[in-house]
């Protein structure tokens, strides 16, 4: 006789069999690999106490401006696997990476060369490079939206004291598919960790860093959009993410340059560092990125 | 070379070698389960997206007065399987089941025989028996809860028509073991469907329904507590529980008796109903009830 956990597995994945066929496939999984949890590491009551607290806290502190299940989901790297099953890439194509709970829509179109900092955020960076094909060729007309933090750890959109188009703006790569902007060099940040994803950072010896990294999307039509990071190659954090975000392909070398270079960006009096990035992109239609509760 | 998301399933349950035990095992296997289901039905990122928005509707909806976290963990059988693992009995002893969302603590206490409906509510039916040992010895001042719901469908907490103690009270077990009290027969009702839980029943082709019963919870100091149901044997929907809660040693005929009979409750001007019910304890410490929001 199976004991009796067996029985109520099968009792409820049959309970769904006049679903239509996915949600059919897809309640079936859930309620297979959730009782086969429970059963592995034979939750008490408490802990399911414990956890309907935590799912209870998280839908409370979780409101248009924060997105705590996302959290959890790019915390447990949920977000990252669900990434990785969507995008499999020819080889040559830039790898995608998760989109976090900063981007906002709508940012500034700006020139080529155009510095994105509103006010002073750290040494400046120039970033360029082209928009190809997996073939070499070069692709115009791409729209690049760009977004990253300055020296006090924070995005415009959680610093009071930063104007709204700070740090993030919209360019267009030119017809030899060449784009270039000056930014800031990124810091490491934490997550948001005053919620239920922190106390469970805290509470397992998680901490809830991430290394520097400048963010990017790149759209273009005919091709699939690429939600991606330019991460430092020389920061802290990148073998211990707290959203194991880092792939080896997007670590770029933040090069150290005089402001007496030739190639200085305008008005440079310190030291300043260039990155070059090219983003390739594969054909196909557009994808709307995982991670981004806001603009769902 | 493996694919890239056992990678980071590895990645995500490396992160809490430094976890104490418990946890470690918990969150890892979490990750592990999660991460298979994600895999195994190829989660799409709009699948992803609909599941965030299906919990933050959960949250916003999940109040003092309602859980609906509790409601999904009834309704996906997560808390019947808790309560299985939990409670692995002797033989004889009475079964439990879920506590469901309508407990409220603090019942009036009433003498033997009372009749607990403060106003009409269906059929009277008279439920009586013994508390005993696995021994079949008789367990004296144990302690009955008891809530039931009305014709009308509802329990006293969801129902403003009626005064707060209606269908609800606790009795003392006599010298005997013996208890009882006049309740009414209950009727079939629905869990609540105007949130998530109701759109995944809708969308997945289940119903909201539960079979006909009555609840309690038996405490005495030396035994573990019991939260069980008795359930009318000719209930409609025993063959699909929405929160899986049937076990067949639970089912209890309601013996319909005409009011001329001599052990007519007093008052009762037309058929009434007996249902005899022994519950058999395990000696052991109390337990906290699975499946209660508000006392926890």
């Amino acid at each position: 006789m199976p004991p009796p956990q067996h029985r109520i597995t099968e009792q409820v994945v049959s309970s769904f069999s006049d679903a239509p066929p996915r949600l059919r496939e897809v309640m079936s999984a859930l309620v297979e690999h959730l009782h086969r949890f429970v059963v592995d590491v034979r939750l008490t009551p408490e802990e399911w106490r414990e956890a309907i607290g935590l799912l209870t806290a998280t839908g409370h502190i979780t409101t248009e401006e924060r997105q705590e299940f996302i959290l959890w989901s790019d915390a447990l790297g949920v977000s990252m696997l669900v990434d990785a099953l969507e995008h499999e890439l020819p080889p040559g194509a830039t790898e995608s990476t998760v989109l976090g709970p900063f981007f906002v829509p709508g940012s500034p179109l700006r020139e080529y060369g155009a510095n994105i900092a509103s006010q002073r955020a750290g040494d400046p960076a120039w970033v360029f490079g082209r928009v190809l094909t997996t073939e070499g060729d070069p692709i115009a007309g791409a729209e690049l939206d760009v977004w990253q933090n300055g020296d006090n750890e924070l995005y415009a959109v959680q610093d009071p004291g930063a104007p709204d188009d700070h740090l993030r703006a919209r360019f267009t790569t030119r017809d030899d598919g060449t784009y270039g902007f000056v930014g800031v060099r990124p810091v490491p940040y934490r997550i948001p960790s005053d919620g239920p994803v922190g106390r469970m950072l805290a509470a397992t010896g998680r901490h809830p860093w991430r290394p520097a990294h400048i963010h990017l999307i790149v759209r273009a039509p005919g091709y699939r959009t690429l939600t991606t990071h330019i991460f430092d190659s020389t920061s802290d954090h990148l073998d211990a993410d707290a959203v194991f975000a880092v792939k080896p392909s997007l670590l770029r070398e933040f090069v150290r340059r005089t402001p007496d270079d030739p190639e200085a960006p305008p008005g440079t009096a310190g030291d300043w560092y260039s990155i070059e990035n090219d983003l390739v992109l594969v054909a196909g239609t557009s994808e709307e990125p995982v991670g981004d509760g806001r603009t769902a």
